[in-house]
């Protein structure tokens, strides 16, 4: 079958590489019909070291289910399944706990020898506990917006709830990447009353503004700071959604938080220290966050997609077939895609 | 009258100052039964640079009403009143969220200009927002126990609440000073079902194990996390209370975090980031806490001192005048004695 390799930074290839079979009994053999390119797949995209054999990418998926193994309960054949980007086995403490991101049998597709979601084909650890089932077929119109479910609308939707978004609240989204918009949906959805969004591409920005924010901050670093205070009264947002991953973006993350305010940190961490400790001590700011649970998190976000509430699939700007996929890495790192959707 | 005034490291004086007198209306007088030393006065007592003119001290305090000015309406002369370590007018929007030391007319005792308490008496600013009356007389068996409100139970508490501490959690508290030792007891009061106090001075992780704690850890850095793991299944905690606001300590708490934990710091810091940012990030651990608002829970502490199911008085093993500060202080900072009482 065909898959999609990364060799190197810039270096995507598809290439020929065996079907996926089963390994473990409780493992299931999934088509992809609906794939994506991730943001956090142009970090690799960035700087990967040169690998000969090439790294298996893709981590968000809709797909059917072609084979299952013998241990295989409540997941059939035939069914057409979101996979999250981390899988779980549905019964730890910590997936009791709404954590399946720390289970203690799970991990990340994509990672540390596990087969990537940008293929036609891929083998799913612990199917019972990773698959989620749908009730629509794979050629639905919602299918791009349900494919968030696997990561990013999860994702946002995490930043949100660890900055304890609640109705009336002033939030910021920092980012305008998929994430950060969904973040925006998240932020909308959980009653947020200002949403300022802060990033510097138009499209994007356009975009949050039609999917709930208020207000668009362009400005960086001092200058952003001073204008998110200038947007609130003085006082900066309750909630921060740190949707970048940067320094940078993190430092302005806990300067514009009010005090009793709160950070959710999604944005994969390309730091080694958490800057301002003592501000963010005397105003008594918490910072969290991490990979989102988005399997928990399904149950809660899926009605509202059906029910047209929100619209996550409008991330989308972008579908190739999976020959396409090496330039649509290089759209989205060049920021003419905001997100790619891939049908395999 | 008679104060404490701090003129450099090493060097603490009584005064004779000037009696405080009302400023603004809504300002009070307050005589000062009892007082005390706080561990957070321990580090200008290591490193403060040499001051002429000195810096008032003490920050928590029970007295008598003496004065009210025109704008108090609440508070009476003769009442007798908790000061909490921050004043604060009740009536701001973080006053109403609970979040006292965010007061946006508030400040801090002997902070900024402002008296300390460390003496005969002091004025209140914002005397009804700021000051708790009591229903006791001020020389009840209670006293030292309530004491504590102003102060060191409610930060213990604080770093409870915010490391998110409920029944059957395990939970650590890092340090064995007062705050610690109250951080015990507010977890024990909340729920937790283990409680490890990492400390290495007997006589206070004794005083911790009749207060509620479970465990001792007292080796420090890798080996002390490795300790915790081994004593928490392999995991590490539910939440951790940071009570020292050293880099060392801050990074044993974000280690010994489980995944999905949270961190609770009060130590005031001690150093300019938070260390830890990718593996805290990979176990979605938070991390928050600040200045407590011990106002804000006085409401539900009191009642348990009350009726006598938590005793945070304990934390005194020493009592003094005015005259016995300056020793109270090398008593503390020798560790010869956990908390020193003063009683002008």
């Amino acid at each position: 079958m065909k898959a999609t390799l990364m060799h190197a930074a810039g270096d995507v290839r598809i290439a020929d590489v065996p079907d996926p079979v089963l390994v473990d009994p409780t493992d299931a053999i999934v088509r992809v019909t609906s794939a994506c390119i991730c943001g956090s797949d142009l970090w690799p995209y960035a700087d990967m070291a040169p690998s000969e054999s090439g790294a298996p990418m893709g981590h968000e998926a809709i797909g059917v289910v072609e084979e299952v193994g013998a241990g295989v309960e409540t997941i059939k054949r035939g069914d057409l399944v979101i996979m999250p980007f981390a899988y779980s086995d549905g019964t730890c403490d910590f997936c009791h706990e709404g954590l399946h991101t720390a289970c203690v049998h799970g991990g990340f597709f994509a990672n540390g020898g596990l087969n990537g979601a940008q293929a036609e084909a891929l083998r799913i650890p612990l199917a019972d506990g990773t698959l989620y089932p749908l009730n629509v077929g794979a050629d639905d119109a919602l299918i791009p917006s349900l494919l968030t479910l696997s990561d990013v609308l999860g994702t946002g939707h995490h930043a949100a709830v660890v900055a304890g978004v609640k109705p009336g609240h002033k939030v910021a989204v920092v980012g305008d990447g998929a994430v950060g918009l969904c973040g925006v949906i998240a932020a909308k959805r959980l009653g947020a009353e200002q949403i300022i969004v802060m990033g510097r591409h138009q499209v994007r920005t356009d975009l949050a503004r039609e999917l709930g924010a208020t207000d668009v901050v362009a400005e960086r670093g001092e200058e952003a700071i001073q204008r998110v205070r200038e947007l609130t009264g003085g006082t900066g947002v309750h909630g921060v959604l740190e949707c970048v991953g940067t320094a940078a973006s993190t430092e302005t993350s806990v300067a514009i938080a009010r005090p009793g305010g709160a950070v959710g940190r999604v944005g994969v961490p390309h730091y080694g220290t958490i800057p301002l400790a003592q501000p963010m001590f005397y105003k008594n700011v918490r910072i969290g966050g991490g990979p989102a649970p988005v399997r928990a998190y399904i149950d809660e976000l899926l009605p509202d997609i059906l029910d047209g509430k929100i619209q996550p699939g409008r991330v989308f700007d972008r579908t190739v077939g999976l020959d396409g996929v090496p330039d649509g890495y290089r759209a989205m790192a060049g920021r003419e895609s905001i997100k790619v959707l891939v049908t395999p």
